[in-house]
């Protein structure tokens, strides 16, 4: 199957067809576009960053169907393997993929206060590692994964899904950048769903940016090689999708499109456990194990961050994403002494196999999140010592015209 | 030095007078005891944890004066090791630590609005691994570490914590369990602060419950032996205080005494970086560096979490520590279905050594969380099968009377 | 570079001409087939492996020249990537790969004294893990590597081989299996050479099976995806060469074909330290850094063996061959009492993650070797508990008809 | 217990009575000294080396009964936790801890043949760390484990190891260093036994040097805290003794005296698998499962061994020794070009955490070993570079007068 000869969607509705059937215990594989479907290049100016037209995110392969399964169960889905495509080519996977920074004007990202502007890295991928000439100075083993997979809503699932965002947008409607994207039927592709059909979907399917109840753009890193998860079905079929393909990513993934970006292909083996999800107790979100061949690092510089404001000093109760922001921050502060630009250093936490942890969530009023920084993908000693850092020209990301 | 032999202190203040010196380079051994300063019983009961006075917490050994010293320097800190006592006694921390949780009206917990009530486990340790009767089925090595420790903060830091610390507690001033923790100069411990100055101290003095600027309760699981801390330096020869040992953590040290507590000691190497805060641009929080004996877990059953509320269905934006709570959730209704009551599964998340990790921070609307719990830690299989899982009576936690 | 393309060889000779060029800081990918050049299948006999024509072994692809390289330099040889061909084929490495143990008329193995006879078990590959219908009970994570790879030698360094082996032969030429094995014209390949030099590189060529200075089969499994080499250079160009593509083997690959051995592809980049033999002390053999994506095991069942001969009881002076072959022997009683046949086991301790220690070599009069086998590989416990091992039918390998 | 409060005992022999008695499920604590009986110090001199009598080693704690172990099985052991003593004293244990090479003449060592002469580096102990001023640019984090624990014989197996040893001392009875130690009654220690007894168990007591059926000093670095060991039973009780505590070793302990040697204490727990030998097929020799808080390191600098004669260029057939002894010589000239001396590079080496492994067993005529050398414990950059080695005046180990 490849999604290339059919049609691709980029929305979640339960009556978008399958585009392919498989039967428990099937090996095969699936080829994806990189999320935005080609909008980026390998070049050295961030305009196409800037200019990306969201409402056609995220390209999706799939669905697929999976014979016997019924809502209740938990599908098994196995990643046997994925990867970029052999090559050098134009399209991002090829040989190559990107980092992106999304302007505060078109989606935004995590520090988006601190860097409104779109910016971007290429990296060109030798094996399992990766190179930036946007970001001199490190080198490293990407945990490559699908940053987005998941079984189809059903239509109860789909409608909650609609009604909880729509309410919080409305709690904010003006915001940008927003706080969650409604349905849209701009840039909807519907897969192989028949004329009639397209446009309802289009008009009512979820946008597939959040992480929801089966799964969807988790962003998990860990969904690596080797990894089983464990999903929920909630339409006949299970109607599996995937996309989003990712060679690298720190926890976070903070600049929003922060991995590195790529198309490629990706190897399952599916299974069920009939009746999962009420012997399991899993009926809000998967379940997985991830796989065994992550790269190994043993050294790690560590930021830590707390809940209290980095602007204001106002301190914000028991706020994990406060105490993370503020150790992403502290982190780019440490990096920029070596010579990095703070974006930069800000692209490199985001695409980095970095873990980001919740380390105390219960001393109140402050949440405590630490950053873990592998040292070994510098080719310079990043350590602190009495010398003080060694700061270098280290040239800068792509920015816009 | 031996903090029985000189008076503890339970609150950060600039005045309390350093109760021991040492130079760069030194190597010295500290001993602390449990936070609660013995107020725990190796017991079958819960009604000490219930009862428990959280004003004299955490019993803090030191300050220990570092010569030479002086604010803007990094003070470097090696955890060389820890551990507890030898033999099998009374006091915490001798043979044996405990899990508390605390109830909804004295501290609360993460998930205090599921479990409102006071619980507790006690454990055994075996070198470094621990078994608890009440929590059969599991035995863990432990992640030991400082819960705690800080370098004293200047005047001005602490008015700036005093301050927005009680701003946060008049949004809400009668929550239970409430925002943070004001000044309070009941059951407070000034160390050797002369009687002129004890009770400024006492009035002054901050809570040591949060994690600072300084460091503070910053509870990492990950300083551990042979881990490497940068520490800001606030005042003239830094003032560093220890305590809050634990023999094991998970990350976010859910249920608030979510460790395995226990006193014990801790050797320390000192050293300094000077006016490293500027070099390095550490100004804000520690820097640290994990040590390599942490616990080697490989195989892990993850559960994920996503920023809706778990009871209401209401989305909320980009928020970590929902999503956080919602993945304990789900690893607590997994639990379940093996025979743990949700009390002993929620005791057994905060203290295993699991790992809390933001997957996803950005796709918007939903943060995306996720605790990696190793599946080694029980002598079952707890990984999902098609037969669905194996239940046992697995009897229950201390609870209160 | 396809080897199929151009002709291989299967002999170690300055002279064999290079297949082709790269310069320094090139990435290039080069496909091999298995070591028999197809010999094996993927069926239920192990006839194959008994009447296979071991004088064609190993089929190498190359040798490629690198601009520059000169006598005294280290070439740099990363392992971008290696893996077996898409798809499943009737060629090893399409989908599957096979491990053997070769009879003692023809090659022999580790314990040909015990297993005398051919046996083989054929692998599926699951993205990189693999399973066997000749092994149930088993799955594993390869770690994936190339058997032999090496430099050309020089003229006298052939010769000095040549004589070296020749003069072990001399000791017992009629043993079987055989010390070692002389140049022999029959079944030689000798790649581009032109007719002239063909008959006499044939008659001259150093057979592959030894590792010897310049690499050659050393049948390191740790080199796998992200190493890097530092090889010896002897000839102008270098003129690499490699093969014998091992999706798993355990330290030793003791059945001798004992790797699960497939054709595939292999992505290498090259570069050069000019003057590094010299600069490094790097005389006699490659020195290397393995990789960190290699599977990662944290739980092992480990057998020790002494330098004791195990059939007479006869003391053998700090001899880790025999401490090792001590090691296997008891592992393969171990797997036994869990329903395994002898074969089997043998098979599985070929192929097989397993680690093989030299723990202690100076206690006379006996070495101490360890083999340490990953618990996660079976899908039963084979841990020793009160309970004793559980049995099952486990069927059986491949045997000869 | 503690070993210096009862005599202890340096042969093995069934009728050494029990030091001390415990039952299955028992956790204790056991003391013990340097192997040397303290003959070693601190200080900067190789004399004591030179002049130690190995008569009197290894000083053993023990034996300890454990109550209804029969013949037959398997005596569990834990290893809760070890350690050296805390403070710092004059006994190797207190604070720091030595390395070795054995002269020639007395003991000789894995390379004795290139350094015949006594060696000795002094090591400082820092937590779980060691530094030494004889061996600048290093620090490590130490596996810590005893050398040697084991079973006590039968009088059968007693009478086996006797005449198999002396049977190898007849082959070449005036060899230095011998080929193997004969019982002695010069030096021997024979615990509780009466004085009628004690005669004869000095006069037919076996030597404690080599590893043998019932473990023994098998010098397995790998037995570290958390490992759990399973030893065949010869003699009611079991009679379990234990010493030669290591604070480090490299696998292959190469310089004979090559752990960092310490006094301390171990903690172990003690349980029976009754007829386990046979359950398991475990006749030979132990089995084990190491612990899972080894150091971490993930990357390695590493060396190839070949089994061909380093002097005289003999090929020997699947010679590991040699093939282990070869990398070790590659590893110490690679070392001497950062500035170390060849006497610190062997100590180096004997004492690190380095991994000592089997890679190829089968490539006829030549084994391959390889031996792994982490290259975090260097406080300077040990990779190779185009740049070439950087050098330093690294001054020296201990010598002789």
């Amino acid at each position: 199957m490849r999604d290339q000869e059919i049609p691709g969607h980029n929305r979640w509705h339960p009556d978008i067809p399958p585009a392919a059937s498989v039967r428990p215990d099937d090996e095969f594989r699936v080829e994806c576009r990189d999320w935005t479907d080609c909008q980026i290049g390998d070049n050295d100016s961030a305009d196409d960053v800037r200019d990306a037209d969201l409402s056609v995110c995220h390209m999706l392969s799939g669905p697929i169907r999976i014979e016997g399964a019924e809502p209740g169960d938990l599908l098994i889905v196995d990643v046997l393997d994925l990867g970029p495509l052999p090559g050098h080519g134009e399209a991002a996977g090829e040989g190559w993929g990107y980092t992106g920074v999304f302007a505060k004007s078109n989606g935004g990202s995590f520090l988006t206060d601190y860097y409104p502007d779109a910016l971007k890295a290429v990296w060109d991928f030798h094996g399992q590692q990766a190179t930036s000439r946007h970001l001199p100075g490190v080198r490293y083993t990407g945990v490559a994964h699908p940053g987005l997979f998941g079984t189809a809503p059903s239509a109860e699932l789909l409608e909650r899904w609609n009604r909880r965002e729509r309410a919080l947008i409305a709690t904010d409607p003006d915001r940008v950048p927003p706080l969650a994207l409604p349905p849209d039927p701009h840039g909807a592709l519907t897969g192989l769903a028949p004329a009639g059909d397209a446009e309802r979907i289009a008009r009512e399917g979820a946008r597939t940016v959040p992480p929801r109840e089966h799964g969807g753009n988790q962003d998990i890193k860990n969904f690596s090689r080797g990894s089983r998860v464990f999903v929920p079905v909630f339409v006949d079929g299970a109607n599996l999708s995937v996309g989003d393909l990712h060679f690298s990513q720190g926890d976070g993934e903070i600049t929003f499109c922060g991995a590195i970006e790529m198309g490629g292909f990706i190897d399952f083996h599916v299974d069920l456990i009939k009746g999962g999800m009420e012997k399991y107790g899993v009926t809000t979100n998967p379940v997985f194990m991830p796989g065994n061949v992550e790269p190994r690092y043993s050294e790690f510089i560590s930021f830590v961050g707390i809940s209290v404001d980095p602007d204001d000093d106002t301190n914000l109760y028991l706020d994990a994403t406060t105490a993370y922001k503020r150790a992403c921050l502290n982190g780019i502060e440490y990096l920029k002494k070596f010579g990095y630009t703070g974006e930069q250093a800000y692209l490199l936490l985001g695409s980095a196999p970095i873990e980001g942890r919740i380390s105390g969530i219960v001393d109140i009023p402050n949440a405590c999140c630490t950053l873990y920084l592998p040292t070994a993908i510098f080719d310079f000693d990043v350590r602190p010592t009495a010398d003080g850092p060694r700061t270098a020209d280290r040239r800068q990301c792509a920015v816009t015209s």
